[in-house]
């Protein structure tokens, strides 16, 4: 597809209605925040091709599972992201004629998502049969101030003609999921009330009884002055609705203000859900449309101040990192424990559940760099609440003790049915694990082991000593049936990262045991009580350690794999020819699987997340085997290459990696941004420019860096929260600034060497590294 | 389940009407005739659970696949067993009061398959409520004289009551198929046509147009004598019948006969449907009742001269190996080389399809031995027949040359759709490549080899020739992700049994070759051509068979099923926990792959089927390896390690073995018979008897006996037929009898010393086994 979207720093900008790319733009030019969002679904009626989407975060529906050979241990259910009442809903007509883009004539059409502010804008002039024309602005957004609100500008113009305006604004709960597995409706109708100036819906789930009540208003000003409309009552099955006309003469600007609360079961009882809707309709109708508009945009002001990466020098970078980072901060705000990081967000239904390990995997330092502790932590207290359900899910695969951490979840429960990946791709326990080390060593908060770390910690520990296999011919440990990060392989057995990340959680939970002895031995005593640990345990924990095989190539120095990886034909990506590419969409299963080629970092993911303990040698011999047959059909796999290429001054392949995800939406590189946009995907686009090219890590309490330009760009700058502090980091031509934007001092090793930055001062060092 | 069926010689016997028992017995008491077969659903309505079941060979649906996750290389549909017109019906009303065994009050119940004769049988009294009682006597059969016509005596006697009888016997094509994946019907109407004397009703299937044309008549008779009625046309949707009321006082018998012709656009064009099932029927009502049932009985009679075994001395054995021997009969007869041998027979729908591996590897030695040779030769031409669409299968998966025969197939296509089966159980090539030397070696059949076998042979080479991995570093080929005969291993590499298959197929092969062009030098060349094969392939195949890895144990000296095998946890199956029993039903997916439990015999089927190449010290070091970890949750699976315990001496694990298979259905083993009985693992139960108790082997041209008397009973015989001779083999307790029922002398080797058995005699022979 070519490119069809215009480059501009800080939107998103589509300047011709082309209704073949409508689906592809209501992904792109999604707006969230973080409780609730939707694609950018046209507010008036439209009969073209359109995948309505309106999400709740949390409110999913368990769809019966569908496959075609049922294995023991699938679960009843995949959790779907749930399409839910259409409140953006305005139908228009021009004299009794309906505006619908798909049968008007369409031109000065633009649709523009401003990330800087948080709007999805929309105009264009419409043309009727017969030859009315009229003018639309449209302009809408959900609160980043006021989670359950959202409000819609939508002015209409009269270009040569003097006619009747028909208004109807409406809640719409008659919705439906496209890949609904037995294309049902999930949502029922409970109650439609109308109130003096608003209407209120209230529908909930099939299953799961999920409540969403709906409530709006609406308000119409002609010139800039308010109208007093009579309004009629619009009721249907799952429907309410106000219908209202107005006279207008031609350049007379007609709008309508409306106004919407969404609130749910998941946050007030459900009695209370029609006055909770109303009170937040209410002070928001107080508050007026400037004034909301004026609170979104000090929100989004607030998110950009923490998270911007200013790139000079190359608009389509600057675009798209801005558009990554904009995507996060909608989808994620880290305020309710209950929620996490869907793979689509808010964009689109595909995949269903909210959380994978992508979460602990990628997204975790984004919003650990970018936003105060306690979001992170709320990533991490997420899984501490699922605990009890990760053990239930071991022991129904059969497990005597500890935890496994479903493949994909809502709630906590498993909701993945392949068994390849459901049942083999236990690594994500590793993930979870690693994730606890991570916040902790970036945060500094050594409290949350005792509180909820070692628990987690224990448990997934316990799975791991179940799931080795002691092989006493070899006297080893070995892990056979997983499937490791790359997918392109299923059922091998002693995947290297797997064992190298179970090994490296029963180390870092002995660690952590022997941290709270010394430190917090009451809490200790508590815990090991709790936990029923014993000694025969760790014993056995530390006997995996030291026994754990890991495939190794004596010739090539190189961790394999998996055992018999070298059996496989090596033969380069390079020299495969390209219309085999992407395989994924040109081989059969069983080809790729036999291929040597590899779908994400596997081997690459391990030396990533331990690099503390690989050397440089290490990881280049490492690298320079793997990368060749690594064809990244997975978009979460280039940035962890372009990190490591990064460190291994492997410059131009780092910028190479680094492109392949920065606009892979923007550009559909992929092909499926019609279905949504790869969000867990975007915060490993953040993390190639900060930990790749800003070469960030934290150890033993400290930030380090060792960035460098990539010499595409002028400079490059990006912001670090770390403990307490806020940093900004610019990466020019010849050196590095880091400025210190809080009050809070801070130590930073640049290239090695400490830096004290003072509050609100900076320091600027010569690069080290010549880009 | 508790056995419920009286043990009886040559009869399934039901005495008891147990309705929650009915669905088994349905599938138990299945009567088909190779051209069409049913479930033993009842003729009148009956509203308890049942699973409708009639059949047509070779008229399927394609219904659209179901999956989970879709993958690369799929089938678009999976052929359903399809569940066709119902022309058994006739309803039952007694002064109005439908009769109906959910309602009525049944006593005096029996059921009976009589085996000998080829018909079902049914008889019961039925309480009214009010209190009417009558008696019904019913018996039917699909006629194996008239492969088109079923037959059905009815007759119902009022018992304490003069009253009026209506009887409805009619043609319902408003079926469904239970296991339909999304509800839908099949089958829609074409014509409904009534005569004079007959009523005829076409449907046909929503996709690829198979027409059923079937046509039914009756005639009542009271007391024996003929009775002349007025009849009601009764019409419907798919749907035609006749109507008749007959007045019958207390104890007088009424007799409903109604014939039924089914004909299909499989035989006869779609204009002459009509026609073609009306003289079907003509001719049968002009033969009448008592002659179409002199023919049945004299049919089966002689299946029965041509494939008997005869058990003395326990009645449950004898019962059982006939009701294998009965149903083999039934669902294949080898006149249509368009048919093959469903899992299911005409006893269910379930697993779709007509043709797997089982056809090659299990079915072909019983139709070799019980009937004449043409009848395997037509399961040879199927295969033949299939072999472009085999080549259109590997090029699907991307292969450049080569044939993939489908895992799972009606018409040539592959139908299945589970990755690690359909893609990877490629050994079924080898099944089919083996099941033409089989053949060849049986019948001494050479031509075959010039007239087709070469052909799928080289295709079925080419396949293997790029399918295998050639290892630079090792100088050997390898074959990874394959799933070898055990399915609870998966995406395995270097399965012992697919890699030696593979090489004996190219061995083979390269013989066949060397064959013709010594012997059939003219069609040698015309074949060369024909396949343009050249000397670098033949080449190729050589370096393949020298350079094949095996994997192998150097310290217990034998073959690994797979890479990695020992590095499993080897209990023995003994020592698990029997609640863990079956695995299939306790265990997750990801358990049982990790675990070192086989379902159905790998390396032992390789032993079984190359057993002239390993001596008996292998045999044994792998038997006692493998079968302790063996669990048989195939039904496929007791066989082979009951022939190899026979070769081994281990005649009480031999017999333990045949007992496993022996009795699966009758007795619902598997808790499974609703479904249908498991027809093809019936020819494995018939395996265990002649190749392992009798021990037959052909070897040069030779028919070998190494048989026993596995001590359990007073004598066994069996028939086997070779090349042109037709024995019975009679193991009494200190002798074996070879008797030649046929005109033509044969050559029989026992115990290793060859025997001249003439025509029409026999030879006695001491036992050099003791049992």
């Amino acid at each position: 597809m070519k490119p069809y979207l215009k480059l501009d720093p800080w939107n998103i900008v589509e300047e011709d209605f082309q209704p073949h790319l409508h689906e592809i733009s209501e992904s792109i030019f999604s707006i969230g925040n973080g409780y609730m969002g939707q694609r950018a679904n046209f507010e008036e009626s439209y009969s073209g091709p359109s995948l309505q989407g309106s999400y709740m975060a949390g409110v999913y529906y368990p769809d019966k599972t569908r496959v075609g050979w049922w294995k023991n241990g699938y679960p009843e259910y995949f959790a779907k992201v749930l399409n839910s009442t259409n409140w953006i809903g305005i139908d228009i007509a021009v004299d009794g004629q309906p505006l619908d883009l798909a049968s008007c004539k369409v031109t000065d059409f633009t649709r523009v998502l401003n990330m800087k502010e948080g709007t999805l804008s929309r105009a264009f002039t419409a043309e009727f049969e017969g030859g009315k024309k009229i003018r639309v602005d449209a302009i809408r957004f959900v609160s980043m101030a006021r989670q359950e609100i959202g409000a819609i500008r939508y002015a209409v113009t009269p270009l040569n003609f003097d006619g009747i305006l028909t208004v109807t604004p409406y809640l719409d709960g008659d919705v439906q999921n496209r890949d609904a597995n037995y294309d049902e409706k999930f949502w029922v109708e409970v109650a439609k009330e109308f109130g003096e100036r608003d209407a209120a819906l209230t529908v909930k789930t099939k299953k799961l009884d999920f409540h969403l009540t709906s409530v709006m208003a609406f308000e119409v000003a002609k010139n800039g002055e308010a109208v007093k409309l009579e309004t009629e009552q619009v009721e249907k099955e799952k429907y309410v609705g106000f219908r209202a006309q107005i006279e207008a003469a031609a350049n007379e600007q007609v709008v309508v203000y409306k106004y919407a609360a969404n609130v749910t079961s998941r946050d007030h009882g459900l009695g209370q859900l029609i006055e909770a809707g109303r009170a937040a309709l209410r002070s928001a109708l107080e508050a007026g449309f400037e004034t909301l508009y004026r609170e979104q945009v000090q929100a989004w002001a607030d998110k950009w101040r923490d998270s911007d990466i200013v790139i000079e020098g190359d608009v389509a970078a600057q675009q798209a990192i801005r558009f990554n980072i904009f995507q996060l901060n909608q989808t994620y705000t880290g305020e309710d424990d209950r929620l996490n990081i869907g793979p689509k967000g808010f964009t689109g239904e595909k995949y269903g559940g909210s959380t994978y390990w992508d979460t602990e995997a990628y997204c975790l330092p984004f919003y650990l760099s970018t936003a105060d502790s306690s979001i992170a932590r709320n990533l991490l207290i997420y899984r501490y609440k699922h605990l009890e359900k990760a053990k239930e899910n071991a022991r129904k695969l059969g497990f005597a003790k500890g935890a496994l951490y479903p493949m994909v979840t809502m709630n906590g429960e498993e909701c993945h049915n392949e068994w390849e990946i459901t049942f083999e791709e236990i690594h994500r326990n590793g993930a979870i694990a690693y994730a606890i080390y991570n916040y902790v060593n970036y945060t500094g908060d050594i409290d949350y082991l005792g509180q909820y770390g070692l628990e987690v910690l224990a448990e997934i520990s316990r799975f791991w000593e179940e799931r080795v296999n002691y092989v006493a011919a070899k006297d080893q440990y070995m892990m056979l049936g997983v499937t490791g990060p790359n997918e392109y392989e299923n059922n091998v057995n002693n995947n290297w990262y797997t064992n190298r990340i179970a090994a490296w959680t029963l180390e870092y939970t002995l660690e952590v045991l022997d941290y709270l002895r010394e430190n917090e031995p009451s809490r200790y005593r508590e815990l090991i009580d709790k936990l029923e640990l014993t000694e025969a345990e760790t014993s056995k924990w530390k006997d995996i350690i030291a026994k754990m095989y890991y495939p190794f190539d004596d010739e090539r120095q190189i961790f394999l794999q998996q055992d018999g990886f070298l059996d496989k034909d090596l033969t380069p990506v390079k020299e495969l020819d390209p219309v085999h590419l992407p395989l994924n969409q040109n081989w059969s299963w069983d080809r790729i699987l036999r291929s040597a080629y590899i779908k994400q970092a596997d081997v690459l993911q391990g030396l990533f997340f331990l690099g503390d303990r690989y050397d440089l040698e290490t990881k280049k011999r490492n690298f320079d085997f793997y990368e060749p047959l690594t064809v990244h059909e997975s978009s979460l796999s280039p940035c962890v290459h372009s990190i490591i290429a990064c460190e291994l001054g492997y410059r131009e392949k780092a910028y190479e990696m680094y492109l392949r995800t920065s606009r892979l939406d923007l550009d559909n590189y992929n092909n499926d941004t019609e279905d949504g946009c790869h969000i867990t995907s975007m915060a490993g686009t953040w993390m190639s420019v900060v930990y790749g090219f800003g070469g960030l890590k934290v150890q033993d309490g400290v930030l380090r860096l060792n960035p460098f330009n990539p010499g595409h760009w002028t400079s490059f700058s990006f912001k670090v929260m770390f403990r307490g502090s806020r940093l900004k980091v610019t990466v020019g031509e010849h050196d590095v600034i880091v400025a210190n934007e809080s009050e809070t001092a801070a130590e930073v090793s640049v290239y090695g060497k400490k830096h004290t930055v003072h509050g609100l001062s900076h320091v600027k060092i010569e690069h080290a590294l010549q880009g």
